[in-house]
């Protein structure tokens, strides 16, 4: 036990040896345990090995019987398989950590990466869309891509096909972020094997999923929440009534970050969605400069003078986020919920429950 | 003189004898005078007969020298024409008059129609946009002219090529209003003959200009204002930067009437300028509901229940008029000015100016 009085209302620390790094990873992969519920159990017992300990009996008193924390050995074969693939772990509450993310409710605990970290520290701009989009949605894609890129902002993207993949093409040569549904060494769609490749090197390869895991349905709409936390602003440059970049759009608005969207004739199917968020108050988007005049910070500071992996810890190196300027443009009715802190009961009937609580620990400003 | 402490304040009586009518005609016909001195000269002299006498010496006094006005034989040959063409007069004041024009600041005195005059007391929306239209834009026209129409609303127009003429074919079973630009009885283009007849016979021609009168450039931004002016929101249905569609959005704007537009992809040069009006806060279209939702006499009267020309004359017969809902959505570097009053320099060096005066007479609501 930590002894503090409230100790959810700051950051834990990060883990400093090898055995609490292992701790975290065994707690995080438990089966019911979700970062909200990794913070409430670590914030209540201290740490990690304590939390591991206490965990049958939480599960017990939320009525799961039969409950085991996740192996040991899995955690180990996670760490192998890692290792092999060049993939770092990065941990809440250190310096690598992307500061954007603890403007979430449910920053993920730990993240697998493998490229360029420096990249999780220059402010970012999320280019989200169709996978089956038009000719000029994959144009629209690369355009603006590469003229928010050449700005200076780091292009985050799902690697999925159409929209997000034109966009991680043509942000390369300035840095882009893929943020992965499954583990990092599973690239899905399996066609962009070549691509991940490229944007591991120069790039960064994210994902809270462990390795190996192929991502299903369910696992999208909690990607989507990373790539719109990472972002300043999402832009919808094709998205079709009902699709997932609708989502992560209302997930973006829900974690104060700009919409922008991209308009079509009313006539093509294909732009019914961006259509549907212009109308409900997004920002039109012609051209990269419609982008970048929403942010504050337009003058995005070049890749060389970003925080290195390793610098002093700050906990928001950079105060880059742009706070929602406008009310929430879209009507109650219309937004969908968040997809919950902990996807599994235990959220329910569990004390250690953090689906409707609010982030785990006051913003820092 | 009429006696009245503030005559400017309240609509002049309109004409009740021939002789009055054709003072009316003359005065509004005399060269350097437009709507807003012609209700200052009224208001002044108590009669139009009044300020015809007045006139050589008031422009005497504003530096115009060898002034006369407009000839009585000139007045004939026009309201020869207008009987020749089946056209009638609407004077300000009088029953048939629209009473959306009292919102302007500059309301025509006299207007020349042909047609279903009942249609001028309906709730009317206005479709406008690009003479060289696309094939989407011409099908969107049609589509939300027969939407708006099907409504009950009026659809009003300016009988140009493209998106115009597929407004109001579209919309004649229903009801449509197209404003000239010159004489009532000078079809321009000339190709539209065939649809002028129709509107003719189904629907309404209206002018402000002289019979006979051949459109020239200067002509269209003040037929423009009438566009707007007759109704509750104006529809840019496809615009390219530049053109004279966002020139009538302008005004609208200016006069309180909603602005919508249809939006198009960034890379359709032709959808620029209903773009850019979106990303100014024009609220989006994809269809007649999108522009119906934003209009709060939805239900619109069915022409049979319209007060028809002759009824007792109430001022506003209907307040059907949308005030601005929000603040102009256009930044102040991008207002064009509204077309003067007055269209010659009398309005700068005579206290009879009305460029910078508001609207003649306070609204009676």
């Amino acid at each position: 036990m930590s002894g503090e009085t409230h100790p959810s209302t700051h950051p834990p620390l990060p883990p400093t040896t090898e055995d609490d790094r292992v701790a975290w990873l065994r707690l995080l992969r438990s089966r019911r345990v979700g970062p909200g519920t990794f913070y409430r159990l670590l914030a209540e017992h201290g740490t990690a090995q304590a939390a591991l300990a206490a965990l049958p009996q939480v599960a017990q008193a939320a009525g799961v019987a039969d409950y085991a924390p996740c192996p040991p050995g899995v955690v180990q074969a996670e760490l192998r398989a890692a290792r092999g693939f060049g993939a770092e772990l990065i941990c809440v509450g250190q310096a690598a950590y992307p500061a954007a993310l603890y403007d979430l409710p449910d920053p993920p605990p730990m993240l697998w990466a493998r490229g360029q970290l420096a990249l999780l520290h220059r402010p970012a701009i999320a280019l989200v869309g169709a996978r089956n989009a038009s000719s000029l949605g994959t144009r629209m894609s690369r355009v603006l891509a590469q003229g928010c890129g050449a700005a200076g902002f780091v292009v985050v993207s799902g690697l999925a096909r159409g929209i997000d993949a034109a966009a991680h093409s043509a942000a390369l040569p300035h840095g882009t972020i893929a943020v992965m549904a499954g583990g990092l060494d599973v690239t899905y769609p399996p066609e962009h094997q070549k691509l991940a490749q490229q944007i591991a090197a120069e790039g960064l390869l994210v994902s809270e999923q462990p390795m190996g895991l192929t991502p299903q349905a369910r696992h999208f709409p909690r990607r989507n929440r990373l790539i719109s936390g990472l972002a300043q602003a999402v832009v919808v440059v094709e998205a079709a009534a009902r699709s997932g970049s609708l989502l992560t759009a209302r997930m973006a608005l829900d974690q104060g970050r700009e919409v922008l969207a991209v308009p079509g004739h009313p006539f093509d199917a294909r732009a019914a969605g961006s259509n549907m968020l212009l109308r409900d108050g997004a920002r039109l988007v012609r051209n990269a400069d419609d982008i970048l005049e929403t942010l504050p910070s337009h003058a995005a500071p070049a890749p060389s003078t970003s925080p290195a992996h390793g610098s002093p810890p700050p906990l928001r190196p950079q105060a880059h986020h742009t706070p929602r300027k406008t009310p929430h443009p879209l009507p109650k009715q219309h937004r969908p919920p968040l997809p919950g802190a902990c996807a599994k009961p235990m959220r329910c009937t569990s004390k250690y429950c953090s689906a409707s609580a609010p982030a785990p620990w006051p913003k820092i400003s």
